[in-house]
């Protein structure tokens, strides 16, 4: 990839009317990625003092500034990372009709780190894993990643660092990272190769950066052919890829026995014991930083509040948050999916609570056609990749289904219609929503088979008695923090050390 | 205030039940906040250990998630603030419908670096202005603020640190800020008593924290009294408060002589020279942590977009960005109007350029109705606070009126409707707006006269030659940062030491 790479070292003549030109095209495509509701991505990677900020600044010199984004996320040292390795570029993605530039970003962050120590051999390589996900949902979901490395050689590196150096405005800019990489120039070199090969699924471009205006001119040429691909051909929607996760087994919804309940008196003395030691691992959980993301979903007046309260009250409230999730709006929307989630994850230590989640996906998105099929059969994979990164990133991540029948339904909205303060939680769409149970038992089904991960599983939770299933989930939270606490959750609970 | 509240340290019995009332109380009001869109912003001040956190737990126990958010914003050492003062509270402000549960805030952030010396005291009165402003600010467009302080003597404080730093579970959470707390009780005492006195504009109220469930009813009654008292009478829409501010002349728009123009060989050799310097001034910016804050507004077609990207041409793209303003958002619109250009200021050290700004206020959303007359009329005055608020915090900040004439205006538009790569960016509603110039004008005119401070003035720029505009501009910003790099601009421009 890189080390194949010639470095010409010529600078081509007459480029400044070619610039133009193509400064001019340029500048006509964000208007017409507006109108196809065109998402890009400009990863720019390189060398220090390869001129990425330069570059830059030279693709952005015509655009209408509504329509583009710089941003050059910062690489925090891995002990101070409180989020996935992907959160800063995931939340970061730009919406449709803009164009999003990186001056570096996760190819950076993770050679850098690995050949600092700051990370093992193991968790690079989920990292590569990571970012070929990464890269391939971004591409599946219509968004055009332009990844380009800009390349100078050792000398060139030597001499242009010097400079900066030298001079007395600059010299700040020259880090130790800076000089560290020069002297591991071939380390890097080598690094920087194996990255590129193993994450050339959504094809990087190497630029030559020896010349300032050939990398301007070869950058412009790249961003117009891809961006103009994308304009001119359909909306790319996806691929057919799967991988298989380890799945546990799910019972059919309809297999499931409602009947069991419990008594109030076993239902207060169980209550009071496990919100006492939920509240207690919610201080160790906080200490050792494990990030705890618990999932609700179910049928409507299945309890799902109720029970979210319950597992919230023993919660130090500085210490969790619960994210209920309604319809996308306009921004959310306007970028894939998965986005709206990563920007409400919880930091290391914290616990978010989903009152509903991305599952809707493969729900509500899916029968009320408010997404593709393609669009919701790529999303079990996708989900279960979005998971991983949570559990590889150390989270705890436990996703319930609060259970009823039809008849428990029946009788719960009948209640709220009758009861003057409970109205409000009933609404014209619930009923419509009832009279679709057939078809959502089917998608639930099909989730709870697909999406029920050794890592992230699903756990039914029969709430015909909301009180037994109060006290099932405890159960559930509580086991599995205790195991966190000793360190046997997450990773080990279904991918090896590779 | 603080010192005249006698701490009674009785439990009072039988209230189990009043809570329970109470809180079936509480648990029907978010309904009503959301029908009325009411945002409620709760803000739980309070000693060290006086039972903060259990309070909050209680008063959510019983309120649907979807409802309330708990925040609990991290003191920075003041030497790692990167943004304003009050930018932490005002950018987790609630939206229409929701409450959110502030653990400690501005007070507690403000008192405690003051008392560590971490600011001055010059700085600290200006910062005890700054809160009332803003908690005026919400509560004029129709927030809750409900402000409580949890009170305890040295004694029981005392006595709760001492049984958690016994306790091997809980040592770790007694820190030495607490024992700091502690040890100087009276002098905390005195700036508590003092702050909460310059600060009651907006009530406060002191709640006794010596018994937890006292503590609990007295919170739930005062929430349920203040939000059903909000509930029952009209939205609060502002008072007619308003500072005199410092102001500058400025002409009235009809008197600017629009002639002014420049040739093409001066245009190009001050635009090297001007873009050089602005080049090396964003460098020592960046090293000196100066925040800088351009704002363009200007009649459609004159030039803004231009004008930006030659100043935008010399920066590096990692330490500006360009921030386009739209229509608001339905979860912008859903906050008080400042709360999205709270969202979008920089960093200390960076450039935000602003293409239109929080001035839409006072011009379309007077025009089009989009808010009150009283709404628009108070804006003025916040507006002036707010920018106040930057420039305390050191900002440069520089505003300019783009300015052309009617002929010129329509020559343009027409030259965009006969140019087809132009066509879009001439609409319907530009035409429109041209109809409404008369109308247009009385409003600039009348922002141009109230909201030139000398902290943040207004630049007309004359534009019916863009080149002469942008060179105008750049000789602005090249001159305002030149000052700012010497220590001149900022708080010494209007307001002295107080």
């Amino acid at each position: 990839m890189l080390k194949d790479f010639e470095i010409k070292n010529t600078e081509d003549k007459g480029l400044k009317n070619e610039i133009r030109e193509l400064n001019e095209e340029l500048a006509t495509l964000p208007q017409q990625l507006k109108e196809k509701k065109l998402p890009v991505l400009v990863l720019i990677e390189g060398w220090s003092a390869a001129g990425k900020g330069s570059l830059i600044k030279e693709l952005i010199s015509e655009l209408d500034p509504r329509f583009y984004n710089v941003k050059s996320p910062v690489i925090q040292p891995e002990k101070e990372m409180r989020y996935p390795f992907l959160y800063p570029y995931a939340t970061l993605i730009p919406e449709n009709g803009k164009i999003m530039f990186l001056d570096s970003g996760w190819m950076e962050s993770a050679v850098r780190k690995f050949l600092a120590h700051e990370i093992t051999k193991g968790e690079y390589r989920r990292r590569i894993r990571q970012v070929n996900e990464f890269e391939r949902q971004l591409r599946d979901s219509g968004y055009i990643v332009v990844k380009i490395f800009l390349h100078i050689s050792r000398d060139e590196q030597f001499s242009r660092l010097k400079a900066l150096a030298e001079h007395q405005d600059t010299g700040w800019r020259v880090t130790s990272d800076d000089l560290w990489q020069l002297r591991d120039y071939s380390r890097f070199l080598d690094a920087y190769d194996e990255f590129m090969d193993k994450t050339d699924e959504v094809r990087w471009h190497v630029l030559d950066g020896t010349h300032r205006k050939t990398a301007v001119r070869d950058a412009m040429k790249l961003m117009v052919r891809e961006m103009g691909r994308a304009i001119r051909e359909e909306r790319y929607c996806g691929s057919p890829f799967k991988e298989e996760f380890p799945l546990v087994p799910m019972p059919a919804l309809g297999d499931v026995d409602l009947t069991p309940a419990i008594s109030d008196e076993d239902y207060k003395k169980k209550l009071k014991k496990l919100q006492t030691r939920l509240s207690e691992l919610h201080n160790i959980i906080y200490r050792k930083k494990i990030p705890v993301i618990l999932c609700y979903e179910g049928w409507d007046a299945a309890g799902k509040g109720g029970n979210i309260r319950r597992v919230a009250y023993p919660l130090d409230p500085r210490g969790f948050d619960v994210q209920p999730i309604a319809s996308p709006l306009p921004h959310e929307l306007n970028r894939q999916y998965l986005w709206r989630f990563w920007t409400r994850l919880p930091r290391s230590g914290h616990i978010t609570i989903f009152d509903r989640t991305w599952y809707g996906r493969v729900m509500v998105e899916r029968l009320e056609g408010f997404c593709s099929e393609t669009d919701w059969k790529r999303a079990y994979n996708e989900i279960n990749e979005f998971e991983r990164m949570l559990t590889d990133w150390g989270a705890v991540v436990l996703k319930f289904w609060i259970h009823i029948d039809p008849d428990t339904q029946l009788a719960r909205f009948t209640d709220r219609q009758n009861t003057p303060e409970k109205q409000w939680k009933i609404t014209d769409e619930d009923w419509r929503n009832r009279e679709k149970w057939p078809q959502y038992e089917v998608a639930v089904d099909e989730m709870l088979q697909k999406t029920s991960t050794k890592n992230a599983p699903w756990y039914i939770i029969e709430s015909n008695d909301k009180k037994y299933a109060r006290i099932k989930t405890l159960e559930i939270i509580v086991d599995a923090l205790e195991k966190a606490c000793d360190g046997q959750f997450a990773r080990s609970a279904g991918y090896e050390e590779e």
